[in-house]
């Protein structure tokens, strides 16, 4: 087995493609990322749609109309190929999945590297209060909550949020290490109650795995890095490409932030 | 005298041309924000400089084209209005100072709220340490550093850097509290030598006022918003509209952040 252990030896890996798996778990010192591509017209008000809505969508870095490189985030590296896998989206349906993009990339195509919470995941897992979604080796739930993002231009929808069952005497350590990565969701944007922020039903997430709340347990939610995606294909946009959903970007950012 | 004490009574004095002046030392409780506008096909390379550089520019909210409405920062505000002073830049020429840009205003224009050090000043102030440009109401000095931004597109240059001296027991703890504010350049970038940033005379700033170091004191700097405008204005954009320098848009964001 190929030891991994730096973010530029997992984006070579992925360039070669020799990684087709999850991220999360790999490079703990490392910031992970959510990648959406979107053609210039598209991309301002995408710009604008992160800034207002910061906790399901922070912004690590924005490439300039044509620029594959994340010249902030991963210098030298590519974004046409140095995902594990890519999805491409036309007019809001997924067209294809893929390897890497090179020949569909174009003068007018901007990047966004956006925060995931990979990154305080692994701070759990370091204090000793790992996710169960990373104990059990599953996707974390997610659902399409009842908050309403903050519009901007075509873009608007709901904010899409993550779920993890707490022990109860664990709430407060949880809530004050993820605070500590607002680049990666912060802290929780609700504890307690599904149907406070419009969850009907928290056993039948609207997307990943169901996860089992158990006796003595509390549901915490954080914004999820799923929100502008979800909305950016509601929005029909023209062409959009993604990461494979749990395929992240590895950049070479330090884990706490800059 | 008004008094002013929210940030929407100071904006509506600004919207009917009541108020001229600086807004340091005023809403210390709300994030004050450099303005930059641009039309947006140099917007969307803009914002890419701007995540590249989070230390000298902070975004705390992007409109999507046409819009004026600082929707997250200020709901209801108005940016052709609510500043107390604008300029106009044309070609990277400063073309005019106004009141108001209502008659300016164009479908492709985007703006950029980006964070002020005024934010952190009031923290400064609050534990006894304010800052001697505060202290003597003179504008904080500012310097083109040695320190090269990350390019993105057209826009390249020095990060432009404020200098303030503080006494050698207190640098820590100036350290600290500024820290608390990445949404307003956060920690020193360079605390001690001018010289090692490529600052050959500190008592020569290129921007705002003089500050005498004095025996026992230190000089510490932090990147400075002034840096995407020194930016703008050599990639000679063909229409650029910015605050007036020290006339920042009061937003209605906490001053901790959000």
């Amino acid at each position: 087995m190929t030891v991994v252990d730096s973010a530029a030896a997992l984006r070579a890996l992925a360039r070669h493609g020799q990684w087709r798996g999850t991220t999360g778990g790999y490079c703990p010192g490392c910031q992970q990322a959510n990648v959406v591509i979107l053609p210039a017209d598209a991309a301002m008000e995408f710009a604008a749609f992160c800034t207002r809505n910061p906790v399901p969508c922070p912004i690590l870095e924005i490439t300039p109309p044509g620029d594959p490189e994340p010249a902030r985030a991963a210098p030298g590296a590519d974004l046409r190929t140095d995902v594990p896998g890519y999805r491409v989206y036309r007019n809001g349906a997924l067209a294809e999945k893929r390897g890497d993009i090179r020949d569909l990339w174009r003068d007018d195509l901007v990047a966004f590297l956006l925060g995931c919470s990979f990154t305080f995941e692994h701070a759990l897992v370091e204090a000793g209060v790992p996710p169960r979604n990373v104990q059990m080796g599953t996707m974390v739930s997610m659902f399409r909550s009842g908050i309403e993002c903050v519009p901007a231009g075509r873009f608007h929808g709901p904010m899409v949020v993550t779920l993890r069952p707490v022990a109860e005497d664990k709430v407060s350590l949880v809530r004050e290490l993820s605070a500590r990565y607002p680049h990666a969701h912060g802290a929780p944007i609700h504890v307690g109650d599904p149907a406070a922020i419009g969850i009907r039903d928290a056993s039948r997430p609207d997307y990943g795995e169901p996860v089992p709340i158990r006796e003595g347990e509390v549901p915490m939610f954080w914004g999820c890095g799923v929100t502008p995606q979800a909305v950016a294909v509601a929005a029909k946009v023209e062409l959009m490409i993604t990461h494979e959903p749990s395929q992240m970007f590895l950049t070479d950012l330090p884990r706490e932030g800059t």
